[in-house]
């Protein structure tokens, strides 16, 4: 067996050093690959073409994403890196964005464009109902903080498994929940059921005057009616990580809609030490035949 | 006695119904002023000449501060508004404000307005040393939620009393909490000990880079030094709640500095309706000769 990480040098160069302090092999790059039949186990984030690996057994995405990775043959497991790092990063951007739409920057920054001082009446945190679309890790660790501010939090997921102290709804609830929900956050996996979910019908069925946060995927959502729902008010704000398409191209006119609050993907990025140790744990799972940590589903995508 | 509250009809409305119901008579406004001699308590926001009401012996600041009060003759109490409610804001605003520097929304924002798709590595926030300035109750509610983020964060407070769970400074270690202090949040009131503290020469205590959050006062801010401070890379942002002047003049340069984020003294607001029962809670402890809710220390100045 063999393990091949395709990555960029300050990753490889940290990746290298765990595995090494691990006393565990590691090969950086196409040109350390000694013998490709030998590569058991790959970790990347653009995969290759993995007919070059035959032997391959666990294919690992060094994010927490793996909706960009092709389908597999079978036998081979895909697994996405699962970090406590990626959790607190997505859930401080989130919390910052569900505080900036709550707290009116938007208004306030295209205020400070034209020297504007104009102040709002302020609302306190419990007056506002935020709803957590996917209650993963991520979105179960979000609700916990925001509701800790003093938000009203409700979640949604495809199960609907009950979470202690959160209102939570399922599949067949989503109306229910979109109703009752001023700032929708989504942190759904990109899935064949979750593309271009937030569209013009999931819009009309929020509060008039309602705000998203997005750090899910740029193809869940549909640009164009979001840019409508803001004109007609159906919506009042919205902050994005992630758009459709990326990189957002620099005409776009998102980046000039003041409503629009734009990062460039940047919630969470995977630190190469958590990801080389969570790849460790992969090897050692695999090795020991219990479950892979992070290991996908490959019918439900995540 | 009587008790007069000056302010607008909105906030007049709701005390004068919490009053009512409560059995308690308020004059609200110059106009319900039946006899000035009878006024024994005044509470407002920018306070009348305090000669035409002689029998005077509660002020009430219907806000947070009370910097902006006159200095009051022997035998009357100055009292600021204590409130659930404003805490949580200015926690919450603080809170947005310490995320939007630690995550670059500066360098985002002035991006955006390029459409410049461009990312730069993600921190976490145990690798980010934040310090708040001033230990009072919102002090320690922002210290408490941002420890909560994973944030490593010290506290200095004149008297350096310590807090449970957070590091405490004291007067004379404010150069030692400012070299460790990478995100620098002020929430001092304003005194005569901490006009201008916020100068060239405490941001050249600071490591080089750090970042300003200010829900302090303006006038504790010399916003040319801060500016020259941007400019040679000592400070790298700035998140102003509070402006010297405010409001600040749409043509002040502040406005269009990228690296400087304004809201217009938003942080929080007082709700009328906690406003009106801190008032009952005032008059009902000054009859009983409690120690009055709120009360200032002339000397101190909060």
């Amino acid at each position: 067996m063999a393990f091949l990480l395709l990555s960029y040098p300050e990753r490889g160069a940290v990746w290298r050093r765990v595995f090494h302090e691990a006393g565990e092999d590691l090969w950086v790059g196409t040109d350390e690959v000694r013998d490709a039949a030998a590569v058991t186990h790959l970790a990347c984030w653009q995969p290759p073409d993995l007919s070059a690996y035959p032997s391959l057994r666990v294919l690992l995405s060094v994010g927490a994403g793996v909706d960009h990775m092709p389908p597999l043959p079978p036998g081979v497991a895909l697994v996405r890196t699962v970090a406590p790092g990626i959790d607190r990063m997505v859930r401080d951007w989130v919390v910052m964005a569900t505080l900036m739409l709550h707290r009116d920057m938007p208004t306030y920054l295209e205020g400070a464009r034209q020297g504007r001082w104009q102040q709002h009446p302020v609302r306190l945190a419990a007056s506002r109902r935020v709803g957590i679309l996917g209650l993963g890790r991520i979105g179960r660790l979000a609700a916990e903080t925001l509701a800790g501010l003093g938000f009203e939090v409700a979640g949604w997921s495809r199960s609907g498994t009950p979470l202690p102290g959160i209102e939570t709804h399922g599949a067949a609830g989503l109306d229910a929940f979109l109703a009752r929900t001023d700032i929708l956050i989504c942190l759904l996996p990109l899935t064949g059921s979750t593309r271009g979910l937030l569209n013009a019908g999931l819009f009309a069925k929020l509060p008039r005057g309602a705000h998203l946060v997005h750090a899910g995927r740029g193809a869940q959502l549909d640009m164009a009616a979001l840019s409508d729902a803001l004109d007609a008010g159906r919506l009042a704000s919205a902050m994005l990580d992630v758009t459709d398409p990326e990189p957002l191209p620099a005409d776009h006119p998102a980046w000039a809609d003041p409503r629009i609050v734009i990062t460039p993907h940047v919630a969470a990025n995977t630190d190469p030490e958590e990801g080389a140790r969570h790849a460790l744990a992969v090897l050692s799972a695999w090795r020991a035949g219990r479950p892979l940590p992070g290991l996908v589903d490959p019918e439900a995508g995540y």
